[in-house]
């Protein structure tokens, strides 16, 4: 007998994948794990029925996922609140979350449904927005909260304070604030470090500081950072470039996190540093004078 | 007698500067330079005549600007055409460009008008925008052309090629074509490297890019760069960060440099360096590590 | 009456201090504090009595130190093994941890000898380097870690990993496992980020990688790392830059952080983040482009 | 006819390539080029004739190299004298410059001895140390020469000129001056730009620089750059790391480059993008939140 009985299934809504989720389908059967495939997810199957995230929520003790990095990523957002562990098994590329491939889904399933698992615990984000001290606005995120300039202009102006505490003003195209698991996404092409998966921390990335010394800074998880805007011809906060809310000056952007928000399952010879080494090439990108001695 | 027979008066307007203007007025007057004040210039002075930007290129031998390093950029960007050397006192903060100070102006002035200056010739960017081969859109830029994104969502997707050679395919927050003069500006924010005022080439700078390795990259003055947009949610088009043009997507955005574009006359002791050394801080900022050694 | 009974004192050597000395020692007079002289200390004031490091250990409950940064990390180093709360006041420049200056230490000094301090606990590094499973070296380190390159050749070749997990093969100048403390110091200068002070945590940072994805990772402070060494011309494993020792070709250093090795007393108006904007130049450092709109 | 009459042959050393030669000498006796061995390529094939760099200086109008960018970069420095065109085949990997490979060398190869190449000219460095006034070490450089530390510390602090001008104090761990055949090789490592080979220019880039602001400079190839010796433990000028020579404090390291100092030929569809393209991953590398939008 399995660990779980119920499983809600999503699967990647923009490419055909009836022939993936019937596979899976299939394992699920055979192992006894119930099945209920989300409402979009069912019109990969003609006459499948389709369940609404809240029944979802209530009636299954797992989440499948199968899609990239971006869809496990908002289902776990969107699913935050149920606290179900998630399988993310990766239709393309292999992604920095989604850590199996469909082809292996087989072999590789089953065991996690029996408890063959190492769990992976990631925090997020919660986003606000205070407008004359009142909440305007509240988005949480998996990857990052943030400022981003609008069309007309590249700069942003800010203060930053972290509990409290005056940190820094600053003038950039916008500012990250991201977790753990949003530092492998934007904050690094911005210039972040990567944070192991479980540091409860988050990094404040400035994108493009006109001050060439505001670098990355890594805060404790337990922290509050406060982002006043100060000036901005068009300024945005958006959580995981997804939602977003249109600031005004001296609007205040509160990021607090969510510690353990939401458990992935991986295989048991999963290792985090294999995923780096093989999304970001680590091992075969030698510069031109290293590779050779004479 | 000086070298210079009639000079065109440019003070930046947003702060009152009526005494500074009265005394760049008193010292060209003493040295037989007649001043022909630009028409916003003369709002400065109660009663002053202003005369068009067109009738100052065709009159004058000569631009003085008290103002800082973006008012010098915009007032280069616009008598580009009249070809005439430009001497620039920055009226608060040392500038990159504007290297001596309205304090100064007494001493330093005089000398640079009777021919006692070293001049620094400096390039200029085109910008044209093609859209299915016609172009929809022409504007010039001291410091920097380029892409950024729309308020809802930091990515666009863009090819660039130069000289009609496919260089590369990005995904970043945007993309920025510089002069040697822009290179200390919004391109050093993104990571670029400074390039001499002297040397004929451009750099372009990706604005966090996805791919970790797209680095900035020095080409020659002569060549063209061409960035298609591929995707985007939106985008637009900026010369200086002041003229803004909506890109669609399959729009080609072409740049050319347009090297000697403007001169300034600095004074004889002008050490491009030490301007460098002042506004970058670079013999005052030591690490913890390094301050000292038992 | 006081917190503490008998401070140990030490001053920097290799400037005069007498006058300093003198001024604090009656400081500590007036306050009722014992004071207990370092013993290369005592030689600033003639025929002063000097103590070592063991005998101060064991009498003092307090340890004040005049001089910079360096000078406070190596007192911190050698007198971890005692766990007394430490004071540093700077007699320069402003240092990242001595945040008061000595013009100011007679109104600054009291409060904090009556309890009115914020303490600020930080960590240390133990590294070892293991030959062939067996210890051949150990040390400890308040700022960094690593593996330099010798003088004939700028490389080394390493393999890292985490707990025991392989995480990365790299080629680089170097490798630098700072603490908190250490993260403004050499990390920070070969591209690392600032981490936060009550982060338990450290900072893997590659020097010049050739594989340019090779980014900086922030690891928990619990975690064992070890980075063995492939290939190198010379290459010596170094302590805060103070202590060395040459590495062989399979020699595997491992570094584990000591959380809460010493505390530094501050004043209550004391923040972290004041310190990083002086020191970095945080609020003054605008580029070209950013500093004015026409 | 061919337009090359007599081709030096330069094959790696460190692997058997005895077949590679034995193809690579069939190939040019059918086009009718005459082969001359270089004394430990001749080693390759048992009884083969081998020459010395001088009798091939003066005898071929052709070099052809099998092996990789330091085999090619190395030979470029040692026959730069003889001012003879290189064409080289890569005998592994892909490299920066060897861009054709050995098991297309049948095909490829042909054309080009017909003159059906694109030449790509090359610039280099030549390095001088002055000791009080005196030259005691001069060498030259295809891709970088500069200054790198010892192994008992990693820092060495420098004054650099430009032409004469002093242009900063810096202290690093090491300083590179590179050609754009260098700028994607070491300096690319230490954060510098790539230049475009057409570029009559070289960058200096500073490693782990103490002050954050020490940005990478392009200058100009006409310039002469100084770099004298502050403060170090220990310190060496290297040309390419392969030559090493030891510095005093006040040494001066004196740069200037030798445009125009070897000739590559390359494959007439040759794109020096693709290369960078394919050796830097740049199609190929998103970072998480990039890779799928839902």
């Amino acid at each position: 007998m399995t660990d779980f009985k119920t499983a809600a299934i999503f699967v990647k809504r923009t490419e055909p994948m009836g022939e993936a989720l019937q596979l899976l389908l299939s394992i699920l059967e055979k192992e006894g794990v119930q099945a209920l495939l989300e409402e979009s997810t069912a019109k990969h199957i003609p006459g499948a029925v389709g369940y609404d995230l809240n029944t979802l929520g209530q009636k299954a003790d797992l989440i499948i996922i199968i899609g990239g990095d971006g869809t496990t990523l908002g289902i776990a957002r969107r699913m935050a609140c149920y606290h179900l562990p998630m399988i993310a098994i990766n239709a393309g590329r292999l992604g920095f979350i989604t850590d199996f491939s469909l082809k292996d889904m087989h072999k590789t399933l089953p065991p996690l449904l029996h408890g063959e698992y190492s769990a992976d615990t990631r925090g997020m984000l919660e986003a606000k927005v205070l407008r004359r001290g009142k909440c305007v606005f509240t988005a949480t995120a998996v990857n990052d909260a943030g400022i981003t300039h609008g069309r007309a202009g590249s700069m942003v102006e800010f203060n930053v304070s972290v509990d409290g505490s005056p940190m820094a003003t600053q003038r950039a195209d916008g500012v990250i604030v991201a977790t753990a698991t949003g530092s492998t996404a934007y904050a690094l092409a911005a210039g972040g470090p990567i944070l192991h998966p479980s540091l409860n921390a988050m990094v404040l990335v400035p994108v493009a500081p006109h001050t060439l010394t505001n670098r990355p800074i890594v805060l404790p998880g337990n922290c509050t950072v406060e982002i006043s805007l100060i000036a901005a011809k068009e300024a945005a906060v958006y959580c995981d470039m997804q939602d977003f809310f249109s600031m005004q000056i001296d609007d205040v952007l509160r990021i607090t996190s969510i510690p353990k928000s939401f458990v992935l399952l991986h295989p048991l010879n999963h290792n985090h540093y294999k995923t780096l080494q093989q999304k970001l090439y680590w091992n075969s990108m030698p510069s031109a004078g290293a590779e050779e001695k004479q």
